[in-house]
């Protein structure tokens, strides 16, 4: 008797997960930035601290999907929160540039329609995802930087803070760090990517994709990564999948990185974890680009690949399990 | 013996083509912008002089390839040239945006080693294709913009002129013309996009890309089209193909066009000319979009396709053929 209850709870169990999934999966994964990320490089409470950010983003976006929200809602959400942490190079904790400022970019991707968004180099937007999110909705353009981006946000009713809300002395540091090595060796800084993502899926069927980054410590002459880059950075189609990207951009944008993921899956046919991993694993290194993406599917299977020591890193799959991970021994 | 003589000089330049295209096959084709262009769009003598810049510029280019230059400093060349008339809406030909002002992007990229530098928004850099290439050359980034662009290229010699040297009559009027429709109706211009740019093959069987343009008349906020955009406006890797891109900026971007055609080549095995039409004749205007593309495979293939009622074009192919046009109706 007990045998056939099990066997008939595993029977109700295999069908419930078999209607779940074909009635409307949801899944989200997000990214805190891909790097160098050793266990020996946190103070005490600090790895904790990070982990508990990731996965309360993670879990706000998944619950935008769980109650019938849109993946753009979704990544919108949780990028908003990763950019509100003082954690992760985006938003509140954006790096210095070598003049000491702030430059924020940011990028949003809709799948169903290959609508996108971007903002390079503003300075005061509290959240640049949604002023991303405002170019794609509420302007004819893919992408405004600078100025003319902000001015932009200021006749759309985006909330702007004053430069001293970015700064933390955790990045003050950094860029005196990277001003004395830059003097020393011309080496540059530690490589620590900690740009921040969002991919997802929704129970209308839809993928969307959003990357933000305050850039990399010390940059010089205007510089913009891949981030902001529709196709390098940032990328979502409903044929094949949505990315977001993090790492050495200028690499990220001579591969197309992201783009590249879905083109590997339509063109040839093959899964979203194989061409994730030719791509990072592969091609980026061949020309000397490190770091990673974390990329879904129509199906919500989901793909973190990253060639570095680490990627900060969040999931809730199909099937609603939530994975936090930092280093490349822990499984996602 | 006049016959004998006649057919003897047949298979000697039968042979000495097949010698040149085996040895060493070279070729460029560049492009002036797709667009609404009509016959009776032009003043008297100006279709001519178009037509015979389109022809010095692809020349130049040619000769550079022809002495053994490198496909680099063909493009280089031919764009410098297109940048310096004022036919073309670039370099000095730029159009107005809402303020009254220029802003300039243009970027470049070596197929050997996909390396690739570009610029955005800049207002008084004399030829912005030199610009993209020092970025590309002489600093470890890829995308340099607006002030911070100017002051790197202050630090490597580059040519500043005064604004006012992009002061053309014509495109003031079309800024002002552009102002009252605006006014009107919120419509926006004619359908224009006097972009450059050229790809090229060298003697030593590389591929490059470059693309140049002034933006869109009118435009604000700091908008950027695909023409600084790597992977969308302009892509170059031996592997597959080189391809530069005209037309609406913001459709280029969201299909990715260039990297899409290198794509579709590579991964599935398809000829460049029937890779680049299904991109411009079939995914483009499925979204919308209207522009077109010049593109050239490893073996010097040319395909110049284009949705519009135009595009201005020119080519020296592998024979050394020179060929230059304006309508759809033309042969290329």
């Amino acid at each position: 008797m007990k045998y056939r209850l099990l066997a008939l709870t595993g029977i109700l169990l295999a069908m419930s997960n078999v209607i779940a999934e074909n009635s409307a999966p949801t899944a989200i994964a997000i990214h805190g930035g891909a790097g160098t990320i050793k266990r020996s490089s946190f103070a005490a409470g600090q790895e904790a601290a990070i982990r508990a950010s990731l996965e309360a983003a993670v879990k706000a976006g998944y619950e935008v999907l769980r109650t019938g929200g849109t993946s753009l809602d979704a990544v919108t959400v949780t990028i908003k929160m990763l950019e509100d942490t003082p954690h992760f190079n985006a938003g509140k904790g954006a790096v210095f540039n070598a003049e000491g400022k702030n430059e924020l970019d940011a990028s949003i991707m809709d799948g169903a329609t290959r609508n996108a968004g971007a903002v390079a180099s503003v300075h005061t937007v509290k959240n640049p995802i949604e002023l991303a999110r405002l170019v794609m909705t509420k302007s004819p353009h893919v992408m405004l930087i600078g100025d003319g981006a902000e001015e932009f946000g200021r006749n759309h009713g985006i909330e702007f803070v004053d430069p001293s809300y970015y700064h933390t002395e955790y990045r003050w540091q950094q860029l005196q760090k990277a001003k004395a090595e830059h003097d020393r060796s011309e080496a540059g800084t530690e490589r620590w990517y900690s740009t921040v993502g969002a991919v997802a899926l929704d129970q209308d069927g839809n993928l969307a994709a959003a990357t933000s980054t305050g850039g990399t410590t010390n940059k010089r002459w205007g510089r913009v990564g891949d981030s902001p880059i529709i196709g390098a950075g940032t990328y979502a189609d409903n044929r094949s999948c949505a990315v977001s990207a993090t790492g050495t951009g200028e690499y990220f944008i001579r591969s197309v990185v992201a783009y590249d993921i879905c083109a590997r899956m339509y063109y040839r046919g093959i899964s979203l974890g194989d061409a994730a991993t030719e791509v990072i694993m592969d091609e980026l290194p061949q020309m000397g680009g490190d770091g990673g993406v974390i990329s879904m599917d129509i199906d919500g299977n989901i793909a973190m690949v990253f060639n570095t020591a680490g990627m900060y890193r969040a999931s809730v799959d199909v099937n609603g399990t939530v994975s936090v991970a930092i280093y490349g021994d822990e499984s996602n």
